[in-house]
């Protein structure tokens, strides 16, 4: 691929729709900043869609699925067949993200980047075969560079198919089991920040666990830290296929102009990736959820994310996201439907 | 009135299906624990419901108004007539809580206790006329006896009628210019705690202001100090209607067995107090969101509630509650629909 897509513009914000909202939100028959973050969330909205009354009736799911070389080290609570079983539950609406879509009225698509599992067929699974899972990081790059941008150019496929289909909302999810870990490196290598402050339990890891798992880290961060510098290098080298994939989803969310919910620990840190890679992408990620895994903390006060939820989350498959939709579509119904101090003849301040 | 009824037993909550759905809860196709709160009010509302996958379609919201004398001390950013012209506004569909009950297809019923504008006759309010507002509670009691039995009533009222109506969750809102005021008076009596912890600037109070009504709800302290140790006559005596209308709702929803979703600080403060009063009631209670007034936070620990929402609210009227009711329904579709691990054939761990 010569032409480097991720780096090209990302659309600007709609000021004057972001202005024209902040002044509705002020006339609106409340004390002002009375309803917190979904004033706030409501107004970016607004200069995200540029109109002064945002929507979010379409919303687009997306899910991203990859297995880890680096899960030979021992680093997951749950055995590997587990990302292509899971695949099934996907669509089989078995799964947590499954019960969401539906109750939500979103669109839900699942992307297979490549499990070790790779003869895995399965009806309305997208299979992309990028590999059969990632190699181990541990001994050497993750994947090669043609795997990297199959997989970003996977992400970014899916949302361009969400703006065909009108989705006024993006949501990337994931699941690979061993993804924790490769979030966790990829977080210490961008943070620079030590491995004990951002690994933890994953999917439920006991301390000796958690403790193999921050051994390997360190091994893997020592390994490729000459390309430290290079945070696309470094997603090669440590991430996933589901990441990269989400890392370009956000990317041309941002491109695109869709707004992108970012769900949790991984979803932030291919968040974190995509501004690294672009930071004009920033304004249009919007963040769900405070979840229980250590690093996710980090990873958000970097990005400068305040998310709507802290719920102690660790699922993953963009759950966390999904469950913040409802909140996002009652702040657009308040600031659109709410009447005016004007209005409702309702006497404003000072007393 | 000669019966306490507000002593009268509370349900008990159904420990089979608590324990049934608890035990489902370990076979659905994700990591153990990994939807943290939503797992634990899953299971609270199955034992609460009696079965073990429970629903929450039928939602009652009930706001509950009334003015407060206390309000001649300087205590509000708001003028007085707002409480009246507020109520206008909840029945012609104007109001935040307006705006969420019809997005959640809530019943919502408005029922006035008493304001400064007592000839006030508007289509779809209960108007009860309990008084024309309270009394001055720096002077002396803000209700009498009489009308504090009749405000209890009412909550209870409330909360009869929306069980015949089949409603499986029950939310009860407030409004009431100077409320945050007598909110923090029985915080402060009730926890025993200085002033200064747990006064707040309400709707927009200035730090002059923040500081006026410090001294007026020290003054007041001091005056019913001898009525501390008895909860009921300390709600009279600082309470406001509306206070004791949710006091006697959240009471009445324990003993019929349905589940209250308690709202912001003045809510929780009237939770506070049904639990004073009867403390078996304490089950029955779900709190919805830690609001941004700082005593908010102290009762909340009191009663060791663990809110499902943090985003900054500051307004009162059931809007925190009613913006949770997502939360809770997708909990329980979560709990519901899910697959085992049997049913998706998926590998539990160990790995």
């Amino acid at each position: 691929m010569n032409h480097r897509w991720w780096l090209d513009p990302c659309k600007p914000l709609d000021t004057q729709a972001l202005e024209q909202a902040a002044a509705r939100q002020q006339q609106l028959t409340k004390p002002a900043g009375s309803l917190g973050q979904l004033e706030t969330v409501a107004v970016q909205l607004a200069g995200l869609q540029g109109q002064v009354k945002p929507r979010l009736e379409a919303v687009s799911i997306a899910i991203f699925a990859g297995d880890h070389g680096v899960v030979a080290e021992g680093v997951s609570a749950f055995p590997q067949e587990v990302t292509g079983q899971m695949l099934l539950n996907f669509v089989s609406g078995g799964a947590a993200i499954s019960v969401l879509a539906r109750q939500l009225g979103a669109t839900l698509e699942v992307v297979d980047l490549g499990t070790v599992t790779p003869a895995l067929d399965l009806p309305g699974v997208r299979h992309l075969r990028v590999g059969p899972g990632t190699a181990n990081f541990a001994l050497g790059p993750a994947m090669t560079v043609a795997q990297g941008e199959q997989a970003l150019q996977a992400g970014r496929d899916s949302v361009l198919r969400a703006v065909a289909a009108g989705s006024q909302l993006f949501i990337g999810g994931e699941m690979g089991i061993g993804n924790t870990t490769a979030a966790s490196a990829l977080a210490c290598a961008l943070l620079d920040c030590p491995v004990a402050h951002l690994v933890g339990p994953g999917t439920g890891l006991d301390a000796a666990g958690v403790n193999r798992k921050a051994q390997v880290i360190e091994r893997a961060l020592a390994l490729h830290a000459a390309q430290r510098h290079d945070p696309l290098q470094t997603l090669f080298n440590l991430g996933g296929f589901e990441i990269a994939a989400l890392v370009g989803a956000y990317l041309a969310c941002a491109q695109q102009g869709v707004a992108a919910l970012v769900d949790g620990f991984i979803c932030s840190v291919a968040a974190l990736l995509a501004v690294r890679l672009n930071p004009e992408c920033r304004s249009w990620l919007l963040f769900s959820h405070r979840g229980a895994e250590p690093g996710h903390r980090h990873v958000l006060e970097t990005l400068g994310a305040e998310p709507l939820l802290d719920l102690g989350l660790r699922l993953g498959e963009g759950s966390g996201a999904a469950l913040a939709v409802p909140l996002l579509r009652l702040a657009c119904d308040l600031h659109g439907q709410m009447a005016t101090f004007a209005e409702a003849a309702v006497a404003d301040r000072p007393a």
